[in-house]
C-alpha cells in the first residue's frame, strides 16, 4: 500500500495525540453537514505553518489527497475527504495573534471560532460582519474558505470584503503571503481574494489579516407581515431599491412559519403567509429614519402590517432554529441557497412554489432575501425512491429558473460536492478550464481537496 | 521582420479610421503619465469583444506584445507598450449596456469615462465610488486594470469592492466570464479579483458588471489645520480610531499648501503646516453626529483650529488642482503613492521630512490619509545628476521606512513600470513565482503587458 509509507513519515513528524489513524478516531472527520461520508486514512491536528507545510509537502509527495478542514460545518461537502487521503485539522490552531484597534485590524490562525473572534473584539467596539448561523461552532478559516456571509451581508457585504491579507501555504508546501496590513494595496495580483472562497482547493489558510467594523450604536427590528409570498417578494425588491440599507432583511415562507408556530405556538398570526423580519442600525436619529423609509416601502398589495418590533430576540432565536427544526422534520432534507437579483425574487418565489407543488415535494424556502439569496429545502425522504426522482426534476428545474433570472447556483453554502454537476449550467468551459489551470499552478499535484467544486 | 504579417492580418481585418501604423499616429499612444515612452508597432481601436478577441489571436499566433490601454492617464507606466508590439485601445468601446436602478447594478464597456457613467447613474439616485483625481478624462477600464480608488475610498473601499462580473479575453483570445449579476455568490474561483488591478497582464476586460452605491443624501465639509505635519497625523489616526468614517479624509503638508499659496494668495493662513479636508456624508444628523465625533478627535497638541468648512468648493478645487500644480514646479517630479496603517502615519510623515531634509529633496506631500496613502512628490530635476542620485537614495529610504512601518509601495497607483524594481522588498520570491505561474495560465504565450508587474 503506497500510503503507509506516508503514514510512517507522519508519525515520525507528529505526536500520537495530534495524529489519528484509527478508523474509529477518524470517523468524526469523515462528513460535514451535508449527507457526505468517507473516512480519510488520517487526520492530522496541526499547530504551526512549519507542521502544515510539512503535511502538505508529503502528501504532494506520495501524490495523497489532503483535505484542509476547520470544524466541518459546511454544507456542500466542501470538507469531506471524498477521495480518502490525509485530513488536515486545523481547528487547533487557534490563537488570536492581534488585536489592533487602532487600524481596525486583527490577525488570527484559522482555527479560530467566528464567535470567539466577535467575544474577543466586541469590548474593543468591533465586529467581523461574515455571522452564518454556525457562528458559534465555525472556524474563521472555514469561514474564509467558503467565503461565508449571513444575515448581515445585505449591508455589510461578505467574507471577501474583511480580509486584507493571508498567509497561506500551497499544494507543493510552499507558504505564500498575499495582500497587506493597510486598506488600500495594489502591489502584484489579489491572491487574497482568489484564496477565499476556493474551498481549499487551492492553498491552505495558515493566518488572516482581518478588517474589523466599528459596532453599530444601536439596533432596530422591524417586521411586516404579508398575505402571499409574491407580495412579500415585491416589497422585498421596493426596500432594496431604496437608499437605506436595512442590515439584515430576512424572508421566511409559510411553510418556514409553520415550522414556528408548531415548536412556538400561539407566536405568530395564522392570516399571514409571509414574513420579513428586518434589522437597521446605526444611531437612534438613521435607525429612526431608515425604519420610516423601509415601513413605507413594505406598502404593497399583500401587506397585513408591517411595524417595529421592540422585542425581536424571540422571533431571531426562531429564525436561527429553523435549520435545526428543519432537520427534525425532514433529516435528509436537500437545502439548496440560490441567490437572484432582487428584482427578481417574485419570479423565482412564485417559480419554487408552482414547481414544488407540480412535483408534489413539501418545499419550505426562506433566506437572507436583501440579497437575493433564497436557502431553498426539498423535504425528502431518500428511502422513497418515486419522491427523489421527483425531487431531482423538480431541482433541475428550479437551477433552470434561477439561471434563466441571471441568478447563481449558490449564494453562500458553495460548490463542495453537492453542486459540482450543475456548474457547467453557470459557468462556461473555457473559463472552467482556466479556473482549473490557476489550480494547476497553485496544487501542480492536484492534492488539495481534489476533485472538489468542478464537475 | 516578423512583424509585418502580423500588420498585413491586422489591415485586412481593420479599417484604416481604426488601425494606426504611422508613427505619427501612433505618437499619442506611446506614453501615459509616467515619463515613459515607447513607440507601438501598431493601435487597434477595437469595437467589439470580437474584435478583442481578434487582436489577441493574432498577437498570440506571432507571439508579439499586446499592451490594453483605456485613455493612459496612469501615472505608473502601466499602458506603455514598453516592449512595443500592438497597442489594443478600448477607448471607442463606450456603451453603457444598462443601468438596473433596481438591483443597483450598471453593465458597462470598458472604455466608458468615469465621469461619464457617473452622470449617467446620478439622476437614477447613483454613485460609483471610485473616483481618482482623473475621473473626467480615465476610462472605467483602467479604473478596473489599475484598482484604482480615489479620495472617497476611505468610507466606500476601492474599484475591487464594486463590481461583480466581468467579460473578459486572455491572452490566448478566449472569452471568458467571472462573477455574477447577484450581491453574493461563491460558484467558481473569484477571477474578478484577480483581474481586477491586475494592469492588463492576465486578460482584457471586454465588459463590467458594476454595483452602484446610492447616493448620499447630504455631504458635508471640515476642515483642521495644525502647527506640524507630525501633530496633523495623529489627529487622522484618532479621527480613524472612532466609530464615525469621513468619507474623504485629505491631507496636506506645507509645502502642498505652499502651491495652493502662490496661485491663491490670501486663502490660507501662514502659521497652518498642514491640513486636513474631511468630508462627511448621509443624512443631515448622521452629518451632525460624524461632524461632532471628528472635531472631537481632531483635539490634539498642534491644532491650530478645527471646524466646519459651509463653503469647501474652492478648498476642494484647490486640493484636485495639487498635481497638475506640481507637475508646473517640477515637470519632472518623482511621485509615489505609498501607504501604511493609519497608526503609523506620525512616523511616516516625520520620517519623510527627515529623510527629505537630510537628501535635500524639495519634497511635497498630500493624500488619502484616512487610508494612510501618501503621495509623497520629490521634486527633482532629471538634468541634475547629483540631485537625482540624493533622490534616489532618498526614496529608497522612504521605500524601507514604509516596509517597517508594515505599509505597501502603492496604495492606488499601481507597479506597472515605476515600482517593479521595488516590489520584491515587498513581496517575497516564492508568492512572486506563484502570480508569475497564476499569469502563464492566463496568458501562455506571455503576449499581455509582458514586463510589467514583476522584476
Amino acid at each position: 500500500m503506497p500510503t503507509s509509507e506516508l503514514l510512517q513519515q507522519l508519525q515520525s513528524r507528529f505526536p500520537a495525540d495530534r495524529l489519528h489513524t484509527d478508523p474509529v478516531d477518524c470517523y468524526a472527520y469523515s462528513y460535514d453537514n451535508s449527507r457526505n461520508f468517507k473516512p480519510p486514512i488520517a487526520v492530522v491536528f496541526a499547530l504551526t505553518t512549519e507542521e502544515v507545510q510539512t503535511v502538505a509537502h508529503l502528501c504532494n509527495e506520495h501524490k495523497v489527497p489532503l483535505v484542509p478542514r476547520g470544524r466541518g460545518t459546511g454544507t456542500a461537502g466542501g470538507s469531506v475527504p471524498e477521495q480518502s487521503g490525509v485530513v488536515l485539522s486545523l481547528e487547533r490552531m487557534k490563537r488570536i495573534l492581534s488585536i489592533d484597534a487602532d487600524n481596525r485590524m486583527a490577525i488570527i490562525e484559522p482555527g479560530v471560532l467566528n464567535q470567539e473572534l466577535q467575544d474577543a473584539i466586541r469590548p474593543q467596539g468591533f465586529f467581523w460582519p461574515p455571522d452564518p448561523s454556525s457562528a458559534p461552532y465555525c472556524s474563521v478559516g472555514g469561514n474564509l474558505a467558503t467565503c461565508a456571509a449571513g444575515p448581515h451581508a445585505v449591508k455589510y457585504g461578505v467574507a471577501r470584503d474583511h480580509v486584507l491579507g493571508l498567509k497561506a501555504v500551497t499544494g507543493s508546501g510552499e507558504l505564500i503571503r498575499t495582500g497587506c496590513y493597510t486598506t488600500k494595496g495594489v502591489v502584484g495580483y489579489d491572491l487574497t481574494r482568489l484564496i477565499i472562497g476556493s474551498e481549499g482547493t487551492l492553498a491552505i489558510i495558515v493566518e488572516a489579516t482581518l478588517k474589523l467594523t466599528p459596532l453599530p450604536r444601536a439596533t432596530g427590528g422591524l417586521t411586516a407581515q404579508f398575505r402571499d409570498t409574491v407580495s412579500c417578494a415585491h416589497a422585498i425588491a421596493s426596500i432594496m431599491a431604496q437608499p437605506f440599507v436595512p442590515s439584515a432583511l430576512e424572508f421566511l415562507d409559510n411553510n418556514a412559519l409553520n415550522l414556528i408556530r408548531n415548536r412556538h405556538p400561539g407566536m405568530l398570526p395564522e392570516e399571514m403567509r409571509a414574513l420579513l423580519m428586518i434589522e437597521v442600525d446605526g444611531s437612534e436619529s438613521e435607525i429612526a429614519e431608515a425604519s420610516e423609509a423601509i415601513l413605507q416601502a413594505c406598502q404593497v398589495d399583500g401587506l397585513i402590517e408591517a411595524k417595529p418590533a421592540h422585542d425581536t430576540k424571540s422571533l431571531w432565536a426562531a429564525r436561527k432554529a429553523l435549520s435545526p427544526l428543519l432537520r427534525d422534520v425532514a433529516p435528509k432534507k436537500i437545502n439548496e441557497d440560490v441567490a437572484v437579483p432582487v428584482s427578481r425574487l417574485p419570479e423565482l418565489l412564485g417559480g419554487i412554489e408552482r414547481l414544488a407543488q407540480h412535483y408534489r415535494i413539501a418545499n419550505v424556502n426562506f433566506g437572507h432575501a436583501g440579497n437575493g439569496n433564497i436557502h431553498v429545502n426539498l423535504l425528502v425522504d431518500p428511502g422513497n425512491p418515486d419522491e427523489m426522482e421527483r425531487a431531482t426534476a423538480c431541482l433541475d428545474e428550479v437551477f433552470s429558473l434561477v439561471l434563466s433570472l441571471d441568478g447563481t447556483l449558490s449564494g453562500e453554502h458553495g460548490v463542495g460536492m453537492a453542486k459540482r454537476p450543475f456548474v457547467p449550467r453557470e459557468i462556461d468551459a473555457t473559463t472552467i478550464a482556466l479556473m482549473k489551470s490557476v489550480k494547476q499552478a497553485f496544487d501542480p499535484e492536484n492534492i488539495l481537496n481534489p476533485g472538489k467544486l468542478f464537475p
